[in-house]
């Protein structure tokens, strides 16, 4: 018999995110091991065996290492028995399309997405500056892979993308990276996603379909979310309290 | 039967070149529809219908349409029968591998490559200026991502990807990606290739192992690289002759 599989993630990280939600709904037994990306623990002599690249998430199957959550996703839906077809169809057809978006995703959705949340809000906490411009430039891919969701990836009858009725580990891998925009001031994320229903909507489906395991991975970042909006509360009320202050002296 | 394969490409796109030349070399029966990009017939109607997001390459097979370069060559090498395994192993592992590659690529040696090469030499051609600093920024991507092509993707005992005796199709996508840094001035493609010997010797064993279909299908991107070479020529005469006579001037 094969060794437990050995999944090593940041549940901070959202590909992370999908990689454990998928385990888990499937009923595949695996050990998390955790790699904490702000202890630098991904740049460990011991991890950049199982991931030369040095990043997360990656398995280790016995002696097999793999790296790059798409393709994680597809081994897991093929090497495991038991899984639902509706994952990673074996239909030619199906599974030409969902690999599509899958690749698609990399330079819309996800560029837009990662950057977008780094340069506004993560980037500090990774030790990097925000960057106001950057962010502009995400926003805009951001904005053009949404309208893309809505118009293009998420047309037909079902209530998943290309029409499924069922979701696919597209679905999962694309909702966990928007599911990041949490961390985001809320108005900011209304302006982003609300133009967008038929995106909401399939947000909400997923996450029906996926939980308990949708939240309960997504934890970490709902406290994350509390945390920034403290942290913006608490900078508005002194930039409140500093602006009554100039207005009462502007007065004088 | 099915209707003959149509394949919409824009021969100076690299992943169009790549989809043709897999074509060519396992004998897949194909009509190629030419969309020329710097003539906007991506934007048009009628290939609109065949991909909505309005780029190349796409395919259409009887009513079946399919976009994004990895996944067409994935779903050619499962369509058509008697391809040869090693395009695409059905092994579970080597294809995981393989995919593993696919994915890394995007915002990786795609991302650095295309940017940096539209930032220093085709944007004109596409409607863009170049921009020196975004090229900077896309060449730190390329350096980088040619190193873990060195050090990580062709470790091992055979001369292809992954270690492998005969190529995939996640060596001919990227080999094309990289061929397209011919159109550089050639000593920035020395500076930015030569330091990478594993590298090098792999696009010449690509090239050898899918020759003369390789040349043929770059043969537009060999008379692009000639054109450019000549303008920076007459540029070059045309500062030195000005240099001369500013240095003429000065000894007065």
């Amino acid at each position: 018999m094969m060794e437990k599989l050995k999944v090593y993630v940041d549940r901070m990280s959202q590909p992370s995110r999908a990689i454990l939600i998928f385990c888990r709904l499937n009923g595949i037994d695996f050990e998390e091991v955790q790699i904490d990306l702000s202890k630098r623990h991904h740049l460990s002599p011991q991890f950049t065996e199982v991931n030369p690249l040095q990043k997360v998430p990656a398995i280790l199957h016995g002696n097999f290492n793999l790296f790059e959550s798409h393709a994680i996703l597809a081994y897991l839906a093929s090497a495991f028995p038991g899984i639902a077809d509706h994952w990673y169809p074996t239909d030619v057809f199906r599974r030409a399309k969902i690999n599509s978006v899958l690749d698609w995703h990399h330079s819309n959705l996800r560029y837009g997405a990662v950057n977008y949340v780094i340069n506004t809000v993560l980037g500090p906490a990774l030790g990097r500056p925000l960057n106001p411009k950057a962010a502009a430039e995400a926003e805009k891919v951001l904005l053009s892979s949404l309208s893309k969701l809505e118009d293009i990836w998420l047309n037909g009858d079902g209530r998943f993308l290309l029409g499924a009725f069922q979701p696919s580990i597209a679905d999962l891998s694309l909702v966990c990276e928007l599911t990041q925009l949490e961390v985001l001031d809320e108005k900011d994320r209304d302006r982003i996603l609300s133009p967008y229903k038929k995106v909401l909507r399939w947000i909400k489906d997923t996450k029906a379909a996926t939980n308990p395991h949708f939240d309960e991975m997504h934890n970490i970042l709902y406290r994350a979310k509390k945390k920034f909006q403290q942290q913006r509360s608490r900078v508005a009320k002194t930039e409140t309290e500093t602006s009554n202050e100039i207005g009462g002296h502007s007065k004088m």
